[in-house]
Formats: C-alpha cells, structure tokens, sequence
C-alpha cells in the first residue's frame, strides 16, 4: 500500500500532476493548440482515455478564443450550474464574459412543460433568443444534457445562432453518442470527447483550458 | 454512424439508462444498500471501472441514512462548489439538511494563507469547529482535494471529529490514492472510489443516491 505521501507546496501540486500526465502519455503528440486541453481534461478525471475520445474541428481553437477576448461581447452558455460552479471566475470578470445557465429558470420550467420538450431544449432556445437580442457571440457547452446539443445542432442547422464553439461533451447511455455524431456534422467548431464520457468537471475543464491560454498569452 | 435518436420521454430517459448500465454489468452483483450507489456513480460516468473501485465501510450506509434522516441535526460539507450545485436540492430542504462548501470563504482564505496550508484542510477544520459548536452530525465529501481528505482523517484520528459519512472520491496524480487508503484505515464509516480516478460529479453523485434512498422509502 502506497501510504506515504508526496511533500509538495499547494502550488507545486498541479504542476507535478501534469508532468505525469506528459510521462504517462509517452510518445503520444497532439496538435499545439489542443495539447493542453486534452491534458487539462485528463488532469479533471485521471482518464487518459480522452487522449483517443477528444476531437476538434479544424477552427474551434482559434474560434473561440477569438470570441473569449471579444471584450463584452461574448456570452457562455451551459447547460449545468455544476460546470458553472467549475469555472475560474476571475478570468472570466477579467475578459468581461457573461456565463449563464439558465436550467433552473423558472420560466424555462413553464415553457418546457407547455411544449412537452426537455429544459434543456428549451434553455438552449433561450439563448438563441438572447444572442440575438443582445448581439452577442455565444460559446456552448453541453456537459450533461444530449438533448440540449440536438437543440443546438437544430438552432444552427436552421441558421437561428451561429456559435463561436460548442463544447459537446455530455454523459451517458441514451442519445449522448449520437448527438455528438450529430454536432459533429454541423457547419459549426466544435470540441467534442467521442463515446459515452463526459460531464460537467469535462466541460469546465475545457473552458478553463481555453480561459488560461489567454492568460499565458498576456 | 449511429445517428438514429431514441424517441424516449424525457423522464424514460434514467430509467433506460439505468437499464443499459444494469445489462452490461451482466452477471455482477453488489451487495444490496451499494447497487444503487454504484449504478448511480456509473450513470453519472459512464465508467464501468467504479464497479471495481467503490469500496464502502461496512456500516457506511446505514450511519448516513441515519444522519441524513436526523431532522436539522445533519450538515454535509463538501470541498467543492460544483459538487454543491449538483445535489438534489429539493430532497436536502425536505429533510432539513444544511450543505456548505467553505472553500470560496474569505477567512478560510486569509487562515490558509498565515497557516501555509491548503483552503481545503482549512475547511475542513472550520466543519470540525462548527460541527461541534452546533452539535451538528457531519457527512464529508471529497470530490477534489486530496489535502481535504488528509485533513479530516488527522481531525478523527486526534477525537476532534466524528463524521456519519465521508466519502473520499478526490481525483488526480498526487496523493490522491494515499489520501483514499489513509480514510479506509481511520475509524470511521466510509464510501470510497480506490485509485486515481473520482471527481464533483461522482461525490454528487452519491450524496444524491443516499437521499433518493430515503425519497424511495417513503
């Protein structure tokens, strides 16, 4: 049993955590843009299965963090408070980003019952609507509803938003694999774990990933 | 490509889940106060390996149902936000049970830092002190950190604590597996996921199990 533990400052922690993610990883290369993305979502699960399962469209990248430096103008949508719980607030008030969940609205709750759809459905329409209002560019982020990525493929499919990335990364057993097929073949960037795996923690990891490379740019 | 959606009901949606989870775990069987817990986890996942890593004390179910049923005499302190957000907040206002997460808190905060210790010992130590200036039953979950987990076993093995649950579900690369074998040999009933792997999720996961437990009950 291996007790003894690891002497190390607060600090050093995540730092040594990633060199043996990097060792474990080996030979294994990634493109340089989605390198710490993958190892960041790796770090939030302990899952090196997402080595094989993560997968970028060609621009998702660069989209997005186009759209995170867009001061003020650029909203994050999720569909849990969980992965809101799970983002670095401080980055987010330093670029100026609304992030919004708007599952436990009330008035998504009315709505979706009246139409017989999910609330997640419905809270992703909400903020078709929203964007549009307000002119916003919209990031998505799915880490636990397949039904709110359908919503979205839909949305885009019929040109109602036109999001700078939608993180697909939802869980689960039923419909997760396909909507993720589906995401996939929509004219929009994408990040996407393929397969069944997933959820919240991903999703947050995701963004903050994205949300620290603007910070080590400065 | 499998593209074709399930026409399922939102609320048929856990149960088919639950289902698939239940035949591709074949033959395996659970003793009975765990399946649930563990079917749930695996939900939550989508990672069958929770089927070999969860580990409970032996009493550890019934000491939770017990608190947890304590009306108003029960906190559950947990060492994430995000595992905060995602439990079933209907069941803990029906019960009466008080949930905080003391790790966004200013004087946990200002302590860590004139302590040179981690926000999440001092959390833990603060739960300690309020359990017992309350008089409060506590339950324990650790999704992130595996410094929480060090901290709560030292605070039962110096008497200062007496937890009715701690589950020990921290992830990661760094004393995150030590941290686990060390609250399996304390003195005190325990869920834990062994190895690397855990997260907000799957602590969330549990803790809404435990209550759905009591919500079948009924």
């Amino acid at each position: 049993m291996k007790m003894e533990l690891e002497q190390l400052l607060p600090g050093e922690i995540e730092r040594r955590s990633f060199e043996i993610i990097t060792e474990e990883l080996g030979e294994r290369t990634f493109p340089k843009e989605q390198e710490d993305i993958i190892k960041r979502v790796i770090h939030t699960t302990a899952d090196f299965e997402y080595a094989d399962t993560m997968t970028f469209s060609k621009d998702a990248v660069s989209s997005a963090l186009s759209a995170l430096k867009d001061r003020g103008r650029t909203m994050i949508v999720m569909d849990t408070n969980m992965t809101r719980s799970g983002i670095h607030r401080a980055s987010l008030e330093k670029l100026g980003i609304e992030a919004v969940c708007y599952m436990a609205d009330p008035d998504v709750a009315r709505e979706a019952k009246e139409q017989g759809m999910t609330r997640a459905a419905v809270s992703m329409n909400k903020a078709a609507r929203t964007a549009e209002e307000t002119g916003k560019r919209v990031i998505f982020s799915v880490g636990n509803a397949p039904t709110a990525l359908i919503a979205i493929e839909e949305l885009i499919r019929e040109g109602r938003v036109h999001p700078a990335l939608v993180i697909g990364v939802p869980v689960g057993f039923v419909n997760v694999v396909q909507a993720k097929e589906r995401i996939m073949t929509a004219d929009v960037p994408y990040i996407v774990a393929k397969g069944r795996k997933g959820g919240s923690t991903v999703a947050a990891a995701i963004l903050n990933a994205l949300l620290y490379k603007i910070d080590t740019e400065r």
